[in-house]
């Protein structure tokens, strides 16, 4: 569909003429999303964002990590419902270091990792920080969620209805749904949504999870008002500050 | 596409439904393939394979692995070129075991790996051996590349122009392209079918790899006389005994 | 200081009493804290925080951790400062998983993780997660960052003069420098506080760190109207709710 | 035995001699054999292969490796049967890898595994590749299996009575019985040989294996038509295509 | 109580003074040291000797590791008793290359391990093995217990009542409890001490470790005659010669 | 040589029959002894004394271990020598653990470490603790190294003409040479004897190591009066108590 970035489609002469460009790694997950929405929302999101920021930069997107770092009650809240398939924090580390590596060695120096699932940060930083270390400063490495730079006006007018939860809560709810509405409408099931939400997860952690410390449904917060419309406008300001990050960090 | 047996299309309750059946994790890799054909050929073969088998089946399939364990000079030729992207073997024999883990965990007992990628095998099936250790029999892992069930027969109609040169080499040569051609045929170049292969990689290991161990096409074997026609012949003969494999391996 | 609580005052005798009741450690870093605090404070706080838990709960206390995970540039600033010792995540994390397994293996069955630098968490978590796996449910293990129950009121309070940078930002400033006075005034020099901060961390994760990326102080928000009395309110609200997660959590 | 060769046996000022020359390091296994064939067949025959591939290019061979990576059902046969003792891949990779290093520091330049079991390729070559890129192209790596050099021609010689049966399968069977009748035939049981085999190995990979998808008697090929003869015939051939190839990859 | 000295009262300004001079890491254990000593006497005594070291040599103390290794029945006898809290082999060593790794980011050439468990000595020293190896010569690492340089003459003064039963069981005992009573007599209980040993432990490693192997007191050798004074005699005699060894091994 | 008790010369179904006595894993080193014993020293004495203590309590004896961990100045003088061939703690504690896992699925429940060098023996016991800890008291893991049982009596005889160095500087003098002379005089230069030993290794551990710490010659002691009598003594005298060891160790 976009064979104009997507790496997996290029052979490896078309692939070779992009190695002074930005390499875009898209990172997911493969979760629970409630009863609505799809198991692949981390990974398709990340996708998504990955192949518009490198049609406005040039940029080249590798194949996406479908599966990420475990889910956490307080984000997600997946780890006990079945579909949740969780990397440890040592195979994500491990996996995203080898892939940085072999970007590097083909020669690209400006890689960008657009992750899409809250808990994989703290793993593929870590990587990225063993990386550098390597290179000498000949490389650089960004990693951003497509939340980080969303502008606090917009939050206020996609929570219209509904207080925005914060980013951890956001799960399953109104950004992830309208996005979903956005890009793959046939993925979504509206007629699905329930947000019966009851049990709130508790603010610190405890192991093993309790069963019951999150809502039944797998949702921390509503999804009810979510638009494709409200899709459209988190792409279209998102974006533009995607490309303000690569343009400020690659410099 | 095939929203019935593909796991990242359908929500945790739809999931849910299926651990009872067969779990199917292609995997594949990011690896050159020629002139010709896509870095996606090992990944999407395993994906089209899995699918098939599920709806047989009545099976489920996982999210591809789409990067793989290292190309060989002799079993793909790839380590010297651009856009082959490796995982050591840790990294995905590490990668193998969580996921197969946390299928477990989720209540499959039976679990398939839809391999497409010869070297990966060793990794795979020593996280495989690890991992059915940890289960006490009440599981069964299986490991098949879809070129194993190939009926001899079969390989004589296959290379009618060309000698068959085994399946190491066989590396975007006749099988892959033809497969190519039949599933993604909109990925493949037949015009740029480059066959003036000279090098020929040598019977022993040598590390680091010679430059011009490999043709610097990439491509082992000529992909000439490739068809969709071809593909299909292989689909139709493979599928019945990857199923035969399913029937016994998980009987 | 604490000899009723401090677990490496005791003799074997005198500990082996106390392992119905709950373990406490507490977990810091070694990690700058701009020109007027030391590089203790992390560990200070956390040794600190524990022992009053401890009293209030009739716990022990464990040696505390004196060394953390990295320090980032978004929330402590620290790794271009020399005198910010970092330990790697696998580190941290397979230390913490051997102390676990070894109160376990003692005979406690409620572990309770004080933490006080930011960028521990998702280690800690990671191996708080595989140890439970591995106790069928018998042990329970809890984290919580002594700001986490802290209430909004009480931001208010201490905010009263500057805004509340949120919780990443909050390095070496009101809360922490108002803990030390109150803990240990000894080691805070109010005369060399700098808040002459101009640089704003970037919102993205960035590697190799950009120099010049924090203030040069070190100091991420200022630490102006920090006081003993704030210190003060901030215990005296925060241990009370770090008892009812102990009653919750373990019951 | 051979002390102008075994490095065991030498002193560390005659070692120190022949720095410039090919470390050979035999790598073997120990492993059921059958009912005719001792543990050490694997660990024996690499050692012989070394020595006489060291005497002919004035190499020394390091003490052999006694211990390999698991036996496979399709290629041994072994991991059911008792007297099978099996590293896990990463132990031996990690092994070859220190080995290498050491040899590496002492100032050796050229180095040749000569391997005799057949699944320990990838584990070998796995740490090869991963020391490699340590030395910048001032060392080189080489390893071959005794029968990759063998000559199809042969192949018809030693197989006059039965069928080939493929690398794989040749177990405890002709070629190894008749190395052994060769190089140590007071270890070889002739009236024990059992060739009754019946069930054969699947072609898939299935863990846990199953009990009874190997002969009981851990033969996976009959070693009736052995003899002494037949491994001279063997040895003769092989050698100078090692040589061959420690010329070639050396150069 | 010596801000002079210890890292962890400084601000990261006061510690960037001291990149010049020798960085003492102090490592101990929490570990049963009998009815009468507390279970930090290795830590502290790590400290409290590191201190004077470092104020004899202009150095400057990194904050005490407060864990070591496992404690074995011959040199310690806690594996069994509550209160030996003990790390793998593997977690403190990665955690002693981890400090070692970023005091040399900060600068530090000279570093100077304090030891006071028995049973840390080969882990560290793999670390600092494996870290030298790293720097080129740059960087000089040192590690000595405390009783290594303790001259013969004193052990006759030392063990006047009892004879000397060697460093591996003079747990507890004389030197041990007179060190605490010079450095921190408010943790020696000398009404609880217990001499009554009868089971020694034997000359062979055995695992699992017996029960009964060492005295139930966990003391291995009677701690009478301790006092302060010898606790005095041991400071005077062993750090002249620590401050030898400082002078020759960083020359 | 000892067919009877050598494991490697048995088929699999001889070894199945030893599976109730005692498996005796030797353990060496391959490592410089001065110029006038081979590299070997450490891997044959383990041997040798292995196979007498299998005779004498039906026991069987594995394939040695003939590389061992990194050789330090104190005790062998080895790392700057090259013949020296060190493997890391980890690489050498994995594979103990590997073989001892392996031992005990075929059925073996008494496993006796038979150890020739002396740096071996902490990552040997790390090995043997993991393990024990998974056996849940089933099995019983013994390592005694050969000069552990020697009596003191026995000391005095040997060391009729000079001192006695402490059994960490009797490297390649006269207990190993007289071993040598005893076992294999083949293999001993006793004309190639050097004791001019001038430099004493010092009795902290500094790395990098020191070049000129140990004696040019790698002996840290004088082996002049070494004969094979006394080697024939040490046999004698110690075998009987290795068979206490493993009557009481295994009871």
């Amino acid at each position: 569909m976009y064979p104009s970035v997507d790496m997996e489609t290029m052979t490896w002469l078309e692939y070779r003429e992009k190695i002074d460009s930005i390499l875009i790694l898209p990172v997911g997950a493969t979760e629970q999303h409630g009863p609505h929405l799809p198991l692949c929302v981390d990974a398709l999101l990340a996708r998504e964002f990955a192949r518009r920021l490198a049609q406005k930069t040039n940029g080249i997107v590798a194949p996406a990590l479908s599966y990420g770092y475990k889910s956490k009650p307080q984000s997600g809240g997946g780890p006990l419902f079945p579909g949740t398939i969780d990397l440890s924090g040592a195979t994500l580390q491990q996996l995203a270091a080898d892939l940085i590596d072999e970007f590097v060695r083909d020669g690209f120096t400006k890689i960008f990792i657009m992750n899409a699932h809250f808990e994989n940060d703290p793993f593929l930083i870590e990587a990225m920080d063993l990386c550098a270390a390597k290179y000498d400063g000949r490389v650089t490495l960004v990693l951003s969620n497509w939340w980080d730079p969303m502008p606090d006006e917009l939050i206020g007018r996609l929570f219209d209805e509904t207080p925005f939860p914060g980013w951890a809560a956001e799960h399953a709810a109104i950004t992830e749904t309208s996005l979903m509405l956005y890009f793959a409408p046939e993925l979504v099931h509206m007629d699905r949504i329930d947000d019966s939400a009851a049990a709130a997860p508790c603010a610190y952690h405890r192991y093993p999870v309790k069963p019951g410390c999150v809502p039944a449904s797998g949702v921390l917060a509503s999804a009810r008002s979510s638009s494709a419309e409200k899709g459209r406008l988190i792409v279209e300001s998102v974006l533009p500050r995607l490309c303000d990050i690569v343009r400020e960090a690659f410099a």
